[in-house]
């Protein structure tokens, strides 16, 4: 598998949803695979709150693949040896693309808390503005889970010629007051710690000591990000063999497991860039108010496909099966699907049970 | 209806599960009701892990009355013109029972780390002395939920002797893992708040300041103790109308409601308390060992009933099926009743839709 990472330079103003406009922006993107003549084998990947461009594949010195490795690749669901596969770094994440930690060029100097609030609309208008570039005006799917679902359905609504086939995973048509107030614990502990600065922080300073703040608001989201069942069977009460059952601070496996996987992500993702998709996807309403979600998805032109996940925990499979009703009741049965997968690994599950979905997708990509 | 407040110290060992001592040690407790000639008309509540040993009644210039003031008085379901209630504060809680802001005897000084672990049982054995010097033999009932639940099931097991009638409500055998990481997200931000001190903090300082950790901790809690489904009702997408769309900081409703609730508990909870309380119901374990649960169910003589609550989403329905299956399995389902209420209010039902449950608890009450 050929696997490019590029960066492309927009020097011209996207305007965004809020009013604002941003002069300027650079997407960070990877492909895999080849781009055929006529430009017409490509399949957009969109990416989660805590991901990145790097889907697929592994570079040298990499501990892990990319974050939807068993999904894309030669031979795999997503087949690169007959697809072009682009992922792109959303903006306003840590790595690459424009986020609050770019050069502002108004004031030559970061943006931090003078960056806009962005939208998933201008997040998917970005990536847009990348295919003109690339001169691809259609692609063969559009694929994400959780926030990149939130994408993928922005696409069904907003970019109705730009592909027949839409595949949105653990996701919602609107981010609930459940997923908001999981997202407010990382707000809170990241705006309270001192080592934030009220945002002025060093950020050398935090790839070297941490930031608790942002590793317990991460904290929070795994916490969400599996089930009860999944914790029950990956860690039951096993407490760790080191630590003392009667020392205060002594832990259970499940809680090393939690230190481990959140104390390390202030080192690779940055916390305004955090605070800021949290927003992103807090006023995420592909309806923009609750009861016009009809009007919305009256738009849609494509194939629609919803996969949920049974145990998800974050975004509920009756979110998803909102959307399929509003498609049924404007008389879209024919261009939408359903599928609940009778998952065992939470809202991770569009991530790690693969094998449980890959069937299906490959489905709905025959003869595409 | 009468109230009293009492203090009672025990200048006597209480012997720990852990095998420390406590040299001494102070209860705090409330009564209800007046205590008949034979001493015959005693019902013990239990608390849950913020709460305390006001139960019930109001007291002048009083926002709110006592945590259970619905369900407990004249004329309710646990009704003060005929029972005699006793509610103690837990030994470790912050509302004035021993704990680790109080005097270790050997040196004069706070306890703060040198305050042993308790566990749930230690709890209950320490309410024991308190009946003994009451010259209470039995009760009618033991009641509580959550981690008062955890109390009653222990009194079921530990204090067969003591009482006929168990109510177990919301709560679970043993503590798996999907609490324990809720608990750990208040660990984490109270062990990481520099206002903390690393637990040498002055606690007049916090009263009057704050603890982010802590409320960032309490709001953890706060959302497992509710569920989905009421968020969606209480606060659907509604933002804050003082605040903007597009401001960083700017908040939906249900933002609000997390930090109003949860900024404020630090003012009247103690954080070292809190963080021996999340110890005490982490390693709760009523089998000791998840294999011995049949060990100790085994030992129940009274009747006991088990409340669980649909959209409890701290201690599922399936904890509870779990011990009435035990129950049967050991021959023991004329002991045992178990209902699942139809709530909406999540894991917190227990305290506000106490209308659900109270015909049941009238029932099993009858005659008694």
């Amino acid at each position: 598998m050929r696997i490019e990472t590029k960066t492309e330079k927009f020097d011209e103003p996207l305007h965004l949803e809020s009013g604002r406009i941003l002069e300027s922006f650079e997407l960070v993107y990877e492909t895999y695979g080849e781009l055929n003549e006529d430009k017409s084998n490509v399949i957009v990947i969109c990416h989660a709150l805590a991901g990145s461009h790097h889907a697929a594949g592994r570079y040298a010195n990499e501990a892990k693949p990319g974050w939807w490795d068993k999904f894309i690749g030669d031979g795999k669901v997503i087949d690169t040896t007959k697809y072009f596969v682009i992922c792109s770094n959303n903006i306003g994440s840590t790595f690459g693309s424009t986020n609050p930690l770019s050069i502002d060029p108004s004031t030559g100097k970061e943006y931090r808390f003078k960056f806009p609030i962005l939208t998933i609309s201008d997040v998917v208008r970005a990536q847009m503005k990348l295919y003109d570039r690339l001169g691809i005006e259609k692609a063969v799917a559009v694929i994400g889970g959780s926030m990149g679902g939130m994408q993928a359905l922005c696409y069904s609504i907003e970019q109705p010629d730009f592909t027949d086939t839409v595949i949105a995973m653990a996701t919602t048509a609107y981010t609930r007051p459940w997923a908001i107030a999981i997202n407010k614990i990382a707000i809170e502990s990241i705006r309270h710690d001192p080592a934030f600065k009220d945002g002025f922080y060093d950020p050398d300073d935090l790839q070297a000591q941490g930031l608790p703040g942002l590793a317990i608001g991460r904290m929070a989201g795994l916490i969400a990000y599996l089930s009860p069942e999944l914790f029950n069977s990956k860690f039951g009460r096993e407490y760790a063999r080191t630590d003392g059952l009667y020392e205060l601070f002594g832990r259970f496996e499940v809680e090393r497991y939690l230190e481990y996987n959140s104390y390390s992500f202030p080192k690779v993702f940055d916390p305004l860039s955090y605070l800021y998709i949290c927003k992103t996807m807090n006023i995420f309403d592909a309806g923009r108010n609750k009861d016009k979600l009809e009007d919305s998805f009256d738009k849609v032109k494509c194939n629609l496909h919803l996969i949920s996940f049974k145990d998800d925990m974050l975004f509920f499979p009756e979110e998803m099966e909102e959307i399929r009703d509003i498609m049924i009741k404007l008389g879209k049965q024919d261009q939408i699907t359903y599928k609940m997968v009778d998952s065992q690994s939470g809202h991770d599950s569009f991530l790690v049970e693969v094998e449980k979905f890959e069937d299906h997708v490959r489905d709905i990509l025959k003869g595409k």
